[in-house]
């Protein structure tokens, strides 16, 4: 008789079902229970290290010592991310199939190299990938399955995903601008090439930037928030007479602050006629694509060179899951594979040369689970639904003639109070101080704005009605405040 | 009364519950059974994009139906790596705690940014690698307690830590020469760096440079396979008469192949003087470091500046988990902090500067379930059990005059079988053919070799007996069939 414990464990496999079950049931009461949960909370930086052990323990504990521990120093420094009071950043992707395909990957524990490493691991995604791009409406030549050199995989973040585009297109590049000109030193044109991408676009594009050792400009928006053609046009001249290579456009569908949308159609265009590349970061607002009232937003598709938008975003899967196409797949393998790679053959497609990382997790497995038990119906209910969420949040605003909406695009509202900044600043501390809702400020066209965004899969109307009345509660005791201290009386 | 329900969801918190109790059943009696499927499955590419629709459905469906898929379709084409016959690769990480570390990562769904994103996230994170760093016995500097600017953080895979340790050596090395050499441009210096590795060290080290955009020399290793100091001041010697910048050597504890160990002390000192930047590959065999007897391989680590090693290989946590520590995290802020994030001061440390992403998943969790739940002492008999069992399979093959054990460290035994090599390479195809067992080849030092590496943590004496005999059988049936061949009445 075998055993199937480790002998290094004290956990054996009665033990692990206990621990699993009770850790079901505490996951299910905490999304039960968790509006009851201040949003934000109250500890200061290093109580955690106050409060725990200096060193691992040398002999190992009972699993209920650690359950005593989440309750007691784990949730309460936790800000809850899934609270329907949670409006700041972006959403971020959980589900109930998306938690258990979490739990099966580590079950079953299944990675991959190449293919044959693990057939089932690379076939799932690949499928994957294609299903999706279809709920996307994404053009044939992006799929795995298409004739053609395009293909789909899924990476890490988006961080990541720019990362693996601006490479692609600094290899892209350099190869065509060797031909032309052979005499040239590779590490000369890399000095001279130069990326684009607006100064809305997430911190990350200029990060991926600085990774890859490129130039990238931040040129400025329209009136909308929006990157267009003649903007780029000009920079992109002004930078050949400096004797510059222009080679790489991140285009933003939906921008960090006011989730703006880059202009793809006149952007594309400029590329094509440039020979640059165009990746779009289409991070949070991609999962709307799902819906086909929002398919206009890619129109000018047919320009761009890579895709990306996160399932671990808006499309209810746990991260990481950042979904990733190319055009031409021929290019990022020039970024990626190495020359002792070039030399064995494999079973197409070689994922692993499309990546940082030469290992993968079995992702695929949860977004599976997520796109299987929601259908295509429930994934676009989900997205309709936090739109009509922030329409009525909308709403709401424009019934308080204090406040005005400045903009608002899908899940996000962004909304002022009218008259002196300064107060906005005062409400925006209050509100933090008091930690019931969690918004951000956001500095946009020189105006301190509310940056409001509806992030969780349990928000109703009651919600945000909730956390409106927050936002109104802490400016009439801003204003009340105000007004008291230039009481005349008072000030005398 | 709240629904707790999103409303896309077909699936609510009493069906999360029966699917996740369902899903426990499955994985345990998966690990129960592991020994019972045949270790390489057997499909044929593209087995999947057949059995499955080429569409997401339009309506959800029921979890069971996903269920049923899973042993029809996805099991049927996996490679089992955690069962007791996967003797390739490397250990990949996984236990009964890390399973539900997982799983408590999806269900409470917290991720973070900065420091007051998620103070609990950051916090347990910086608290674990202090833990660990000194489970391994690291310097004092490494730590994130310690006054200096030394700690360690989390990052996705051995070959993201190794990119970020090449990226942060060459902005060291860029700053620095660009104060000897104020007029020089910065490409013009990008262009003469040169990093250093051994041709043993794994792909994912050239594949490093190639993203970085370095220069990487793959040098000769001794007989031991280990790359000496002799070999590296020769290169640096020649690569500077030629005019480029040695910036960084990348060494290895515990080679892809036969894991063989650089000389870190002798490559430090040489690193020390000429002022480059050392980083530590020791992805599998740093998980050795947490016994004593194992601590003279980094004699040395004084000259060390990033050391990195995968609790997601042979530490019992599932992926993704790689640690890596900074003597000096300055360098790699260069590296990956942009000028926008600068102007923003930010609660030490801010870990999303010393990494790809923005964003971080509570891996901190899983690690701290496993270390706890196991403690320092359960790790460490991991690890001798490990060891104890490759030496078991070293008496096997030594016990047999056919064969020859070439070169044995930690859980890697790699041995060759006598006489002609073209035996060998029949030996090997027939176990891949049977699929009992997964071993691979691997040519080091001009010789093939049987390389056999105990990964699984259910393995036994019986398991490594077990697959022993598959090895034998499948050479007694090899020579069997040579033999008969040769018979002068069958050739006649």
């Amino acid at each position: 008789m075998h055993s199937v414990e480790d002998s290094g464990s004290k956990m054996n496999i009665q033990e692990f079902k206990d621990f699993a079950c009770a850790s079901i049931d505490y996951i299910a009461d905490y999304c039960e229970n968790i509006r009851n949960f201040p949003v934000l909370p109250s500890v200061a930086p290093g109580y955690l290290s106050r409060a725990l052990p200096k060193c691992a323990p040398e002999k190992g504990e009972h699993w209920n010592h650690i359950m005593e521990d989440l309750d007691r120093n784990i949730i309460p420094g936790l800000t809850h991310w899934h609270s329907p009071y949670f409006h700041a950043f972006f959403p971020t992707g959980q589900s109930y199939p998306a938690i258990i395909g979490e739990l099966f990957m580590a079950g079953i524990g299944a990675v991959a190299t190449k293919w044959d490493s693990s057939p089932a691991v690379v076939e799932l995604e690949v499928i994957v990938m294609d299903w999706l791009a279809k709920i996307l409406g994404l053009p044939e030549e992006f799929l795995n399955c298409s004739e053609g050199p395009g293909g789909g995989l899924i990476q890490n973040a988006a961080s990541e995903s720019t990362l693996v585009g601006i490479l692609s297109a600094s290899h892209k590049k350099i190869q065509q601008f060797r031909i032309e000109n052979p005499l040239m030193d590779e590490w000369e044109i890399r000095g001279k090439l130069v990326a684009y991408t607006s100064k809305e676009s997430n911190s990350s594009v200029e990060k991926a930037g600085l990774i890859a050792s490129v130039k990238m400009r931040l040129l400025p928006t329209d009136e909308n928030g929006s990157l267009r053609g003649s903007v780029l046009e000009e920079a992109i001249r002004s930078d050949k007479i400096n004797g510059l290579v222009p080679f790489c456009v991140v285009a933003s569908l939906g921008t960090t602050g006011v989730c703006s949308m880059d202009n793809i159609a006149e952007l594309g265009k400029i590329c094509e006629s440039e020979k640059m590349w165009l990746h779009i970061d289409a991070a949070y607002a991609g999962t709307a694509l799902s819906c086909p009232e929002y398919r206009h937003l890619i129109n000018g598709i047919e320009h761009v060179d890579s895709f990306n938008f996160n399932p671990h975003k808006w499309m209810l899967t746990n991260g990481d899951c950042s979904a990733l196409w190319f055009r031409n797949t021929t290019y990022v393998e020039l970024a990626f594979k190495t020359k002792a790679a070039l030399s064995v053959p494999q079973f197409q497609p070689e994922l692993e040369h499309r990546q940082i990382p030469d290992v993968r997790r079995f992702r695929a497995l949860k977004l599976w689970f997520v796109i299987r038990i929601y259908g295509v119906e429930g994934i676009q209910q989900h997205v309709r639904r936090h739109i009509a969420l922030a329409n009525y949040m909308e709403e709401l605003v424009s019934g308080d003639s204090r406040f005005s909406v400045v903009v608002s695009n899908l899940g996000v509202v962004c909304f002022r109070l009218l008259g002196d900044e300064s107060v906005t600043q005062l409400i925006l501390e209050r509100i933090a101080m008091k930690k019931c809702i969690y918004i951000m400020p956001y500095y946009y066209k020189k105006q301190l704005l509310f940056r409001f965004v509806v992030c969780s899969r349990f928000s109703t109307r009651a919600d945000i009605q909730k956390s409106w009345d927050e936002i109104v509660n802490a400016t009439n005791e801003v204003l009340i405040t105000i007004a008291n201290s230039k009481d005349p009386v008072s000030t005398v």
